[in-house]
This record gives structure tokens, sequence and C-alpha cells, in this order.
């Protein structure tokens, strides 16, 4: 009963695709029986939609549209399936081009049945499900459910309203469980964890979501080091099985020392490819724009060494890398061929002196055939570049069949000793916080904040994945003085909105601290898929559409009546303008 | 340095109670040092905010107030502590009734460290994971994340809207994930389950939550037994060690047989005083209104037997027994003393005759001291009244000391066979769905929907726990075709807004059910809290607000701007409809 209608039924939803490329597997034994008798073949497409039986298609009939029907005899993947009828079977090829996601969106509920879907569903319910056994059963966390309804945070632009009933009056949909969770250590409840729904509006932005999922955490009387050994046994514990296990402790880097080894603070370290400082080898150069930058202040010389590169990148590679590095950074790079006899685009290069084309190689550890990008300026900016050259060169030798990053390799880090305060993009000499005003200072830099602030480091935490940051977190500030100073001293924040944090911590709050997990993304990258759209089962379009039920939708006036709000299309506040 | 902080820090949290009523304990040993060394006893209290030291009040303090400063030595519960200072001990007794709920809920914080709600969040957590346990580990469930940005449902008047940055486009906060769950069966998942989020508005209503939790479940290839079973073994998994075990199968009852034995479809089952029909008893009588009423269609003479009622209830309870009767159902009650020869306030009695006094009191099975209530009149009317007499006076009985409902007791109640269809409020000739428009009907009354759909039964069963509905679910409709003519020809509803859904069966649905269990109405009974903001780590008030960070909250128009809303006040619409 049930069965069929299933599978006739599916390929319905499949037979756009379907009627495109059909091919022949084997002819029909009914039809050859009638011919073999003599009599004349019946036409068996007349009055229904079918153009053809299953089993009449020729390559005769190559080119041709055909609409079939019949029974799913076999399907794999989505990529082909065995279409069956009275006369015959015909193998089906789905184009992969005609299956865009946009089409697995609006018809998400087949989508899921395939089988990546499926099993990305189930990893995904099973690695949480470990997760709240290491956490709930060997640690004593308390899952505790905090409020999506709330107030919105100060600057908290990216945040959804919810009109209620009261005139002017809204909620909000936070972008964390941020201050819940440090009331709750301030309510003693001393361990607590939940798998959080999250909110943020970006509007338009590729692979992410407006509601998204973290694993989010808070300890009391814990420090850093705590909440590393926590979450790198929580990944241990909840590593699916069919992936080789993980190796923990993690390394951890300060934020400098990625900075200047990877020029990112999130990289990706299943390959090297290191930046290496290379001021020393020139500072008695005669080439010009190397004096030049080592004269000014935080100038520099870096190179990173590309394996292979002379015999893997063409020259308009070598071009459009260096384009690159002008149209973006305003950066002149040098390729250089330290082992090899080759040297062009660089003339400069041939000022290099012998000495210094061995202490090069040195440095680099540079082997025949490789190519050396040299840059010379400002630390960062130089760093920056490299590290942006190094994933391009990166993707470009692995286009080339060069394999630098296993896609079985898990390569986590932890990247630490962050910067407290950045600058306003709008007014750089006003400090805003590098994460969120909630973090605590480094413990040696906590004068730094009474004298120079822009220098003092937090303790905030990162832990990177394969060059993606999968989690953060901190150790928070306690003491209310303190969180006062640093609201309305130093980031001129309205404390009003935070008073009942600040009365919270005033009653006496424990040392304590937390991170979150961006749960997606983890389950993004251990099964490997292209876009977190893969590992939730009703996502948004990356323009924050659902495709299925066509959402957002537009609301009758009456229904906007009871929260007192009043839709102003753009048109019409141009109309305001105009008076 | 942080233990006597938490504990100073806490101390200011109570102050204002603590100033109040105090007592002293013991007096002071430094006092009664200085006075035997005859020296002048100097004022402790002069330059600060105190009156006093805890080491001089008397009795003759008694109705002053007075300002003590100190450490807290001792604290029991929230009812009393022991203030020190170095002078002596205070007793300081916190009146009740001053640590309102709003006060609670404003130092949220606080309250959190109390015993009892340290106690009801982490029983609220391991419930929660066991839970978990049965269905992930143990039954191969799938959890499931689902969207809580969606679209309105037809009549989702209760729904919370989220502008988006679309002109006039608009989210929704779903009631429940029902049509997801339901995709996610036609997806192929088998069995989902969710820790949801759930969203409804309803203003100001005590004891609901604009946010509250369900236990989701949703099944494939499954009946309402299995479902049933599912949920036995689920509560009985889950149940507290520190509590009586759980007994399965739960009792079984109609929609039909609940009203006509306890006026209400979710009875409380921990006690007798049950309705019975005794009609018949009354078939010749020559009581003018029983007769009248036996002589209508539907026309029933009911009763239930209060225990003792004689000894327990005072004649004017019986009064206001008869005048809420005749106020809010227009019905008279007749109080019996079948077995006493006392007979007040019922004059009509008189005419009973013998033959019926002994009919009834077999019938009614009553003992000596029982008083019944009679009543007389259309079988629903009927029920209704004598099931809220039924409730008022098991109250009024335990007000005097009678235990009718044993507190430890955990009475569980599946009532099933409810009608599909109910007759609109608005407009009694149209039919709305007793429940939503996908529970599935009876499989006996299917031919009904073509008939007779006020007739019909459904599929949908609820789970009841002493007197409280804390669940419901029923088997859904699979055959799209079915399910149009419902929402199309039956209901009238606008189909457009449920095309995804409609399709989505279209493409072939298993036959699937499930149920949502209150996750916080159940922890609340677990815990005999007396409210469900008592097992909410940060409810709202009964007005939707949260008294800790005042929310909601009003909202500069720039943040407004990018939503395309205005906010429209009161008056301004008055203003509109003045011209």
């Amino acid at each position: 009963m049930y069965f069929p209608s299933w599978l006739s039924q599916l390929y319905r939803g499949l037979s756009r695709p379907i009627r495109r490329t059909t091919q022949p597997i084997w002819g029909s034994l009914y039809r050859s029986l009638l011919q073999s008798s003599q009599r004349r073949i019946p036409e068996f497409s007349s009055f229904v939609v079918r153009t053809n039986t299953c089993g009449e298609l020729r390559s005769s009939h190559l080119g041709q549209e055909v609409t079939l029907c019949g029974w799913i005899q076999y399907r794999r993947q989505n990529t082909f399936l065995v279409l069956r009828d009275f006369d015959g079977l015909v193998q089906v090829i789905i184009p992969q081009d005609e299956k865009t996601e946009a089409l697995r969106l609006q018809y998400r509920y087949l989508d899921l049945r395939s089988f990546q879907m499926q099993y990305n569903l189930r990893l995904r319910s099973q690695m949480v499900m470990k997760m709240r056994e290491y956490l709930c059963n060997l640690h004593g966390f308390v899952d505790i459910e905090t409020p999506t309804l709330f107030k919105r945070t100060p600057g908290g632009a990216k945040e959804f309203l919810v009109p209620s009933r009261e005139p002017g009056k809204f909620y909000s949909l936070p972008q964390s469980p941020q201050q819940f969770k440090q009331l709750l250590m301030v309510g003693g409840l001393d361990r607590y964890f939940q798998v959080a729904r999250c909110y943020r509006d970006e509007g338009s932005r590729p692979d992410r979501q407006p509601e998204f999922t973290q694993i989010d955490i808070e300890m009391s009387f814990v420090d850093q080091t705590g909440i590393q050994s926590l979450i790198e046994g929580l990944l241990q514990y909840s590593w699916p099985n069919d992936k080789d296990p993980v190796v923990v402790p993690f390394p951890t880097m300060t934020f400098a020392e990625v900075l200047a080894t990877y020029g990112t603070d999130k990289p990706d370290t299943r390959f090297g490819m290191k930046i290496i400082d290379i001021s020393d080898v020139f500072r008695n150069t005669e080439i010009g724009f190397l004096q030049d930058a080592l004269s000014k202040p935080h100038g520099t010389v870096k190179a990173i060494c590309i394996p292979e590169g002379a015999k893997y990148l063409k020259r308009k590679d070598i071009e459009s890398i260096r384009n690159f590095a002008a149209d973006h950074f305003n950066q002149e790079i040098l390729p250089v061929f330290l082992n090899a006899n080759r040297n062009w685009n660089s003339p400069v290069a041939n000022f290099i002196m012998e000495s210094q084309r061995l202490e090069l190689i040195r440095l680099m550890e540079t082997q025949e055939e490789d190519v050396v990008l040299l840059t010379a300026g400002e630390h960062n900016k130089a760093c920056s570049l490299l590290g942006k050259l190094r994933l391009e060169c990166a993707d470009l030798l692995e286009t080339r069949g060069v394999v630098l990053r296993d896609p079985t390799l898990f390569s986590f880090l932890w990247v630490v000793d962050f910067p407290l305060f950045l600058p306003k993009e709008e007014n750089p000499r006003e400090l805003e916080s590098a994460h969120h005003p909630f973090t605590a200072p480094h413990p040696s830099d906590i004068h730094l904040l009474y004298t120079e602030p822009k220098k003092a480091r937090s303790q905030h935490y990162d832990l990177v994945l394969n060059g993606n940051e999968i989690g953060g977190g901190s150790i928070r500030i306690h003491n209310a003085e303190l969180q006062r100073y640093i609201l309305a001293t130093l980031l001129k924040e309205d404390v009003k909105m935070l008073s009942h944090l600040l009365q919270a911590l005033d009653y006496g709050a424990p040392p304590h601290g937390g991170i979150a997990l961006g749960l997606d993304r983890l389950i993004c990258l251990v099964t490997g898929s292209p876009s977190i759209r893969d590992v939730i089962a009703f996502p948004k379009s990356f323009r924050g559409h659902d495709l299925m039920s066509n959402t957002p939708d537009s609301v009758p006036p009456e229904e906007l009546k009871p929260y007192h709000i009043r839709v102003s299309k753009p048109t019409d506040s141009k109309a305001e303008r105009a008076h």
C-alpha cells in the first residue's frame, strides 16, 4: 500500500529533471513478444501524459525531450535512478547542475530523504547527545534554559525586535545568553550549559543564518586552562567513531604569534607555508624599497615559501598574485626562485647577494623548485597580505593536484592573549571591546587599564579548527567596580541598560568564565559539508528566506494593531523627507 | 577572600526586610566586660548608618525600627538568619509577606541561591537528561532543531511577530513545531524529538509564559497505543528517584466518560466524589423541577456525594454553593442528607419518597454524615456544574483538615476520543478544529466527515496528571486529499498558507503521529511548586515582563527604521478615527 506511493510520489517530485536526459538500459521483452507474434504494436501512450514507455527508448531518441511515467525501481544518492513501467526499465540521470540549492530548499522535505542529509542530521543528534552526557552526567553541569524574549543589549544593532502589546515597547531576540549565564553564576548554579538558540540579524550573508545554535557553557571558580581542558575533553568524548580520534591537549598560540606566523587569527594549521621574518637578511641591502620599508617603524621584510611553486605555479598565477597584493594591500610582492636559475618577473631579485641568497635558503628551508613570495612593509599589513596569499596559493596548488590539506585531518588550535580593546572604526580615538565588555583583562595587564588600556590583553580565548573559528570565550569580570569602570569610563556605554548585571555583581559574584561553541559550523566541518545549511534541517537562504514556506511574509494590518506598529514602506519615508 | 564577600553582599540584598523586626538572642559579653570595669559605655553607632549594635538590643526596643550592620553567621531557608557584629548576635526574622514574588523576580539572581530554586532547576535538568537518554539512546529518536523564525499559521492570532528588513514582511514565532515535525516524517527521519521552545502571545495570563518549553515528539508508522506506551515508558524512565515510581500503563477514559464522571476533560483522579446519574430514580417523581428537567431532551438528574459533608460543611458553605450554581450556571442545587435527619435549605427534599431515598443511598454509596449535592438539567451543563462543585468542595474539606488529595500521589490519565470539530464560538453553524486541523479522524468515523462532521471523533489524546493537562497529541492526517478536504471544505481555511505542507503530503507521507508534553507544567507538578515560574530560571511576570531587566523596553526610532515599522501609539489611532 504505502511503499509504492512513496516512490511514485518521489518520482513526481523529481519529474522536471527526469524529463530531460534519459538512456535505455534494455529493450522490452513485452514489446518483442508482440513483434514476434506479428501483431501491430498498440499506442501505449495515447490519452495519457507520457510520450513514451520506458521500454521503447532507443539511441534514436537522443536529444528528444520525453515524458515517462512509472515506479522507481532503484535509486542511488541523487545522481541516477531506474524508472520502471510495464514495458521495461530506463536509467534516468539527474543533471547535477539542475538540482540547485534553491530547489533543494524549496523541496526540503524531499532533500531530507537523501543519504547525506540523513547522515548529517543523525550525526548532529548523536554528537550533541554525547556532549550532554559528558557535561551533565560526567561533570555535573546543569542544563538551564534562558529566555529568548529579552532586552536589547547596548549596541545590539544586530538584534531582531519583537513588538509587545504595550505601545512602543519591544522585546529583542538575544545574540547569546551571555548576561543570563553570568547571572546564573551569581545565583550559585556553579556549572551551567545549554544548547542555546541564538539570533543575529546581519541581513544577507552567505553561509550565515539569522538563527543559529551554540553549545553555551559557564563555570564558577574556573580559570582559562580549566575551560580549555573541559572543551578538549568534550570534543574528544563526543567525536564520531568513524573519524580519527581527537588528540589532546590542543596546541596554543598567542594572538601575536598567529598573526606573525599565519597572518590571521584563525589559521589553517593543517599545512605549513608559514610566514618568516627575513628583515635581518636585508639590514644592509641595496634594494631601494626594502631599505625604505626597514627604515620605517614596524618596517619588516617577510616571506612565505610555496613548495614546488616553480613546478605548479604559472606565470599568470604570479601575475594575479602581484596584482592582488597591489590592489588590496597596496603592497609589492617579489617572487624569488632561490634555488632555480629562473627569475622572471622579479628583476629586483637580481640584486640579492649570494650571501643573502644562502641565508634565505637556510631561513626558509627552501628546496629545489620552491618559490619564495617576498614582501616588505609594516608588520601587520605584511603578515595579513602573506596570510591571504598562503591560502590563495594553497587553493592554486590543490587545483593542480597537490594535496596540502588532508580532508580527514582535524587540526585544532587555541588562540589566546587577544587585545582587550580595539580602536573604534568610526572614531579611532575611542575604544570598543575586542569581543564583549564582560571579558576580564589579562591578570598581568590590569594596571594598563588605568594607563594604556589599548595595550591591555584580555583573558579571551578562541578555538580554531582547520582555519575556522568554532568557539570563543573568556574569563569574565566578577568585580562590579572594575566592570563599571570599563563600561562607563573606558567604553562610554550607557550603564543603565546593564544596571541589573552590575547590581548582581555587587551582591557577590564568584570568579567565573565560559565559552560558546558554534554547533552548526562544528558539525559542518565534522561532516565535511560545503555549507552549514547542509547540517540544519530547515535552513534559511542566504537572504534569510524560508524558500519552502515563503517566509518572511506579509501580515494583514489588523494583526499589527495589537502591537501598535505600522509598516512604513521606503516610499513613505521618502515622502516624509519630502515634507 | 571570596566567601565573606558573598555573605555580606547577600545580607545587603536582604537588608530591607532585616531592618524591620529583630529579636535579641543573648547579651553582649564585650558590653558586660565594659560595665564591670565601671567605664562609660562608648557610642558605637556614631558616624555610621546603624542605629544599634547587634549586642545591645533588648525587649525594650520592641516595636522600634533599628538598622544593624554585620556579617551573616547563620541562615535557614529564607525564614531567619543570625546577624553578628563585634558586640553580639541577633536573630533576624524575615517577614514572609515581605519577600513578594515581584521582589523575587527583580532579584532573581539572589532568589536562585535558595535551596528550592536550586533543587527545582537541577531536578529539571536531570529529568530532561533522562528523557533524552530514553528517546535517543534507547529508542533511536533523532534530536532535530526546527526554526523559530517562521511563517504565521492560519488563525495564528497568538503568534509574536518579528519584523524583517524587507518592507512589510514579517517572521512569526511559532506556537509549536507542528508543521516541521510532520515535514520531517515526510523527509523520512522516522523518529523525531526536540526539547522545543515555543511562543504564545496571550497578553496577561496568570501562570502562563510568553515563551515555554515542550518535549516535542513525532513518529512514523505508529498508532495511538504506540505513542501512549512510549510516553508511559518515558515518564517511568525519567521519574525522579526520590518520588514513588510511576505505575504503567496509565488508565484511559474517553472524552464522553470523563465529562459524565468528572464534569471536565482534565479530571483530578486522586479522589472520588464522582458524578452519578440518578435520573432513573426520579422517573415518576412529583418534584416539579425534576419532572421538568427529565421531560426535556438530554435532561438528567445528577449528583455528587460529599463525604462527611454534614460534619465539615457549614450552612454558609451550602449557601455559597447554591449561589455559585445559580449565578454561573443558572442551575438549582439541592443539598440532601440521605442518612442524617437534618434537611435545612432543601425543602424539596422532603418530597423524596423513602423508596427513592434508599435507592439513592445504594447508587451513591452514601455513609452517615455524607451530603449529596443534587442537580437537574441538560447533561453537559449538569456535569460541568457538578465538576466545578466537586473541586470547590474538595478545597473546602481540605481547609477543614480532611486530606482528600495525597500530595505525594501522581495520578495519570489518558483521555481519548475527543470530538474532531467544535462549533465556532462566533458562528456556531461553522466548524473549527477541536485541537488542530492536522488531527486524523477516528478510523470508525471517517464516513461522518462527509455526512455529519460534527459527530466525528478524532485520534487526539490528552495526558492528564492530578487535574492538569500535561500533554496532548494525535495521529495526523497523512493523505493530502483528506487534509485538503478538511482545511478547505470543512474549515474554510486559506489553504495557500499551507500549500507547502499539502504538497509534501502529496509526495508521499508515512502514517505518523506524535505528542507534546508541557515541560514547565510537568516539572511544576513533580516538584510540587505553586507556579511554573518556580521551575524557570528567568520567568516573565504574568504581564509578560522581565522584572529584573525591565523588559520589554522602548527602542529608539532609528533602530526601527531598518525594519520599516513605526510605533502607532493608541492616541494616534484615536486621532486616525477622529479624521
